[in-house]
């Protein structure tokens, strides 16, 4: 997905929020705006607006002088999925379709935004679970899901934030572990999941986890490893969580299953839905094992 | 009151927003945006938002080649409010502190603001009457209003909208009009009252009736006309309807009355209250007769 020009003013709220939250040195939140601004000027809107964010995190990083503003954001927002996945479990497993559920909770967990909402509550999390068990659900699509996973050989399921990995590790339950690996980011990028939030959510004892050498929002290829892209290329279903993976992997030539709630207009725009709606959809180039051996022939 | 860091995005979106309306040309917006990002790349912080809104709708005016994009939606709300008018004015008189609620429903109308909210629809109007007749209003200093209004010889009525004008003339019915002189803009900038509004209002009919020979959102003395300037030196008591007047006028020494909704988060924070809060406050340097009796021996 390309950058839009509503994207533009929200690019310097979004850094205005997180250089607020990095430091209270108001002399630093004037040089972030002004800098995302002078990046602004000169923007190349055929890119995908996470590779604007990729830019406007690393000098947020760089002026604030820390590694990681979201630190404090994740631990808490990973201590409060942690608390509430006993229960989550068990709603999957008194529910009547349990990969269903399973989906829907990881779609919750999207919730837990920080690039899109910086000022997210605690208190949030369970009113979202609550929504989106209950809410209609006019884009699952199950039954090609099922297909796809039984088909698979390798499925990468690309995680997105923090706190968040714990919902996903109750969908990756309902997959066939032993195909799935998980991906990860690289080094920190607003409040997406590293290799250290996977560990926390218990996912190399279940999984293999792997990084995706960048500290880009999403994945963007370009500044991905190559060990990571080999195996992105390799892979022959990717489930991809979240806005920031949408917004990356939308125009890429891939079975990709996207899993997210669509929190941002714009977004919203592009899939064709509500602000708030889950949604998980099929990429665009989705073939099924069928039309690949077509292809192949 | 100065420009905050979170303005920057909003001058964006509100510039995004303007063009959209003024124009379908999309390489237009673009070019608009781009334009403000470049206004915005050198902005001095401590000026007011509005004179920044009076290059941003300057240039999108002459971009669009368009000397009103916002004529047909002040003929709508103008249209929406005469229609309310008789409903409102009967609300007025069966209340039982015909002022306080001739305020209250001028407040109700600052709702028309095309600056902050592009896409209102008329049918917010009724919705909003009925909140701001049923709320609560700490900030009502009905006493020192009425007193001031007793003790002063001229009164400058600095009106905000076009459709909120009607709203304005049941407040305006309820003040000794001998004494009112309403101020309209010099020429359209959003869908700021010019004299055309005041005139379909009917104002001239009741009140002397004036323009501020300015095309700036809110009352930017430097680029106001000498008379203007002369008048509003002249008046004793000054009522300043809506958030542009705020802002342009919240650090002027003078006799104001701020009257508006308070529809954006930093000029709440500026007024210290929630956003959506009907606000009806004293300028800081307001001083009564015995202040200005003992400040002239």
């Amino acid at each position: 997905m390309q950058i839009f020009l509503d994207c533009i003013p929200c690019f310097i709220r979004q850094a205005l929020d997180a250089a607020r939250l990095s430091t209270d040195d108001k002399q630093i939140h004037e040089k972030v705006v002004r800098d995302v601004i002078i990046l602004a000027k000169d923007l190349d809107m055929s890119q995908s607006p996470p590779v604007m964010g990729q830019k406007i995190h690393r000098l947020i990083r760089k002026l604030a002088g820390t590694e990681d503003p979201y630190i404090d954001v994740k631990k808490q927002f990973n201590n409060a999925a942690l608390q509430l996945y006993s229960k989550m479990r068990t709603y999957i497993i008194e529910s009547k379709d349990m990969l269903e559920t399973a989906i829907r909770l990881a779609i919750a967990g999207n919730i837990i935004d920080f690039g899109v909402n910086s000022k997210l509550k605690e208190s949030e999390l369970e009113k979202t679970i609550s929504e989106c068990l209950a809410a209609e659900f006019p884009d699952m699509q199950l039954k090609p899901f099922q297909q796809a996973i039984n088909e698979a050989e390798e499925i990468l399921y690309i995680a997105d934030n923090a706190g968040e990995i714990i919902f996903d590790r109750l969908l990756i339950e309902q997959l066939p572990i032993e195909k799935v690996t998980v991906v990860v980011k690289g080094s920190p990028v607003i409040n997406d999941a590293t290799m250290e939030d996977a560990v926390l959510a218990g996912l190399p004892q279940i999984v293999n986890v792997i990084d995706n050498g960048s500290d880009g929002p999403g994945t963007i290829l370009e500044t991905c490893s190559e060990a990571f892209v080999n195996r992105f290329e390799e892979a022959d279903l990717v489930i991809a969580k979240g806005q920031g993976n949408y917004e990356t992997l939308s125009d890429v030539d891939k079975n990709i299953f996207f899993v997210l709630k669509a929190k941002c207009p714009v977004i919203a725009r592009d899939l064709e839905c509500e602000v708030g709606e889950m949604i998980f959809r099929k990429s665009k180039t989705f073939r099924n094992a069928v039309d690949l051996m077509k292809e192949a022939e």
